[in-house]
């Protein structure tokens, strides 16, 4: 009853500093494709709205199955460029509409998260990024996404524990500024948790003034060392992290407490951290969290699943800044002799370049998954793998310039003809 | 075991040009709060970590219990400014601190995404706006929320079905580019959806070019009338709307179609709506997605969970720029004579003002609710109801002025005492 459609999942234009963007949320898609179904209860509210008649409702039914279709994707943590198709899916076409926006939804803001994520990591060059995004996340898929996103970027640990316990990532705890306030006094509390944890005690310096913090906090490290342990770290939550950090790391220094690690969190992103490492801030770990949880400076991309084939033709949009390429699509990478990311050629799925990487790989046939689930490390080393090769100069974060994404001659051929032909071509 | 702990959820500071915020989670956070427990699968979870103690993990199973504090909230729907505390949660400290991430959440982005919302709402004047966010808001969860907090600014509908199913909104469908794609002309696609929609149709007319497609939907609304049907509408959703909506209206009106509304989306927001209402835009109704989705402008507050209260007496915080002000509140909000928005005082929870309305209201109890479940239409009235009573300075879209807000005498006497006390103030 309804045709075959390939759908191309891809961004047309690169979100404010952006050179690239890294593939996430493929495991999310797959996961909803094979669960695909109308329940009774939806089909009981679609009939109550009265905008639908009885022959599609059985339809739904009786008729349209499970999800059926193929998909062909770039991996997770793969990086991928302006006008790639990230994902495409093959299916009748009702089945491939009705996915659209969940499609969308978990690439979209996932790419975008690990994107802002990775931008930090490659900010902070050696130091330790953990994920305090939580809070602040547009709601809790995207809290618990945040985390396995900043895992991929190479975050060290999550303060989400239900995260950190279903994608088996690192989980990290704090200390609140309302356990120090529920004390008489700031150095009480810092005792107080020190003794619950003496090989794992960081301290926060900011609840009343950050460097009177500073001087408890080598007190109870001295204390610590006394009993055999040592203090882990305090964090700067507030302030001018810059004086702030070296402040505390002349007083920790000079009690002898060299090794006691300064963490700093609060308001933190790509840009902030860079200035503050440039700059020489002493600060050795960074606690992310509101600004990158929410990809403050570049919450949305124009990221479109489009209809690029029907019925064994292909098809495109012409829309005004909107246009999309015909057919199904295959990117290919090039490398230079070095083994540097060269440029990527956009080509019709069925060609094959010699010498270039076939990014997009099929990870669903028929309904069904092909392969295993990736393990969660492997994806973020081969999002480390892709940045390693890719020049720094892309990597920027003001304004990169483009890397090179060409068309292959058959696919500009196909375009020019499918153009000709449409009906409604101007 | 645990003392008594109130805390307080408020901003600090206005997010970019923000004069107000609206109230919206609050029915999140009660249903969590009812449910809070810790499963077994977590305590193992916890247990396998390595980093609690026996005594701890049994407390967490055996004695912690169901949530079982007292909630005061400003009820959603209702306006709130900065330090105004939205929500007070008294329970043993270890409870309130174990929602803290759940409740600055929720209430934090979904009253973000409210007042986004009810500032579209307020630029599109008497037009009518659709929700059609959900393809990129940030997961799932923030995709039914926002066709939740879309309703309660005065949105007419979603798109997203299954939140209008599950929130009782009106439901909203799209032609979608793919559907039109799919037949050999546009004309045939046009002429398929009136059939199966006679009376509902709105036609997309960018697919190839929006004053063709303008053309075609006029030769397809003629045949509609002919048959006895009205068409509904046509939509634009790219290109220079200002520009095309006159055109299209033109062409519209000159086919005897003066009653086919025009419908822009793509990329719109308060800003945008604003400025093509001012220049005189023929378009009536408008859909907007991606941008109110994120609250683009706003993707985030410095929203705040402090404690202020613990074993009987009031704390405070003194970190720079991240102050807070001790002690359980209430907010009393003072009227004009003409029953207009005066001034709001914050004040101690004890305090009686008269002449002012307390804008907290106890809803949990015992870790029960109090008072039945509010009606959706309830709490959209009410915000309708706040805003026309807020001077519409306050309402501007650029750098809006600050409402007054100001401490009673009380509350600055309380401030000044725990600080003096405070053995770590400077």
């Amino acid at each position: 009853m309804f045709a075959e459609a390939t759908f191309s999942l891809f961004i047309r234009q690169y979100p404010p500093n952006r050179g690239f963007l890294v593939s996430a949320g493929l495991e999310d898609v797959l996961e909803y494709l094979e669960a695909f179904h109308f329940s009774q209860t939806g089909l009981d509210y679609l009939r109550s709205t009265g905008n639908f008649g009885d022959d599609f409702l059985q339809y739904l039914k009786n008729d349209l199955g499970p999800f059926a279709g193929s998909v062909r994707a770039i991996p997770e943590g793969r990086l991928f460029f302006v006008n790639e198709p990230v994902l495409e899916i093959t299916a009748p076409i009702i089945q491939a509409q009705l996915v659209e926006t969940f499609v969308i939804n978990q690439i979209n803001f996932q790419s975008l998260l690990t994107t802002k994520a990775a931008r930090c990591v490659a900010a902070a060059r050696d130091r330790v990024l953990a994920d305090f995004a939580s809070r602040r996340t547009h709601g809790t898929d995207a809290a618990l996404k945040m985390a396995r996103c900043g895992y991929i970027a190479g975050f060290q640990s999550t303060s989400n524990v239900l995260a950190a316990q279903r994608y088996g990532i690192p989980p990290s705890g704090t200390m609140a500024h309302s356990f120090i306030s529920s004390f008489p006094s700031e150095i009480e509390a810092f005792r107080a948790y020190a003794g619950s944890f003496p090989d794992r005690t960081v301290l926060l310096l900011d609840t009343y003034d950050t460097i009177q913090g500073a001087w408890h906090a080598a007190e109870v490290g001295r204390e610590l060392e006394d009993s055999g342990h040592r203090l882990a770290g305090v964090r700067l939550d507030s302030g001018d992290f810059d004086s702030l950090s070296r402040q505390v790391r002349q007083i920790l220094d000079d009690a002898g407490l060299g090794y006691v690690n300064i963490i700093a969190s609060g308001g933190l992103d790509e840009y902030q951290i860079q200035d503050l490492l440039r700059a020489g801030a002493p600060i050795d770990h960074f606690g992310v969290g509101t600004r990158v949880g929410v990809s403050d400076d570049a919450p949305w991309s124009d990221m479109a699943y489009k209809l690029v084939r029907y019925d064994q033709m292909p098809v495109m949009k012409l829309s005004t800044d909107k246009a999309s390429l015909p057919g199904g699509k295959q990117v290919f990478r090039l490398q230079t002799p070095e083994g540097r990311f060269d440029r990527d050629i956009l080509a019709c799925a069925d060609e094959n370049l010699p010498g270039g990487e076939a990014l997009l790989e099929p990870v669903m046939q028929d309904g069904r998954r092909l392969g295993s689930r990736p393990h969660l490390d492997d994806i973020r080393t081969r999002l480390g793998q892709d940045l390693a090769r890719l020049d720094g100069h892309y990597q920027r974060l003001y304004n990169p310039p483009r890397y090179p994404v060409t068309l292959s001659a058959q696919l500009e051929r196909l375009a020019a003809q499918v153009q000709e032909r449409m009906p409604d071509a101007p």
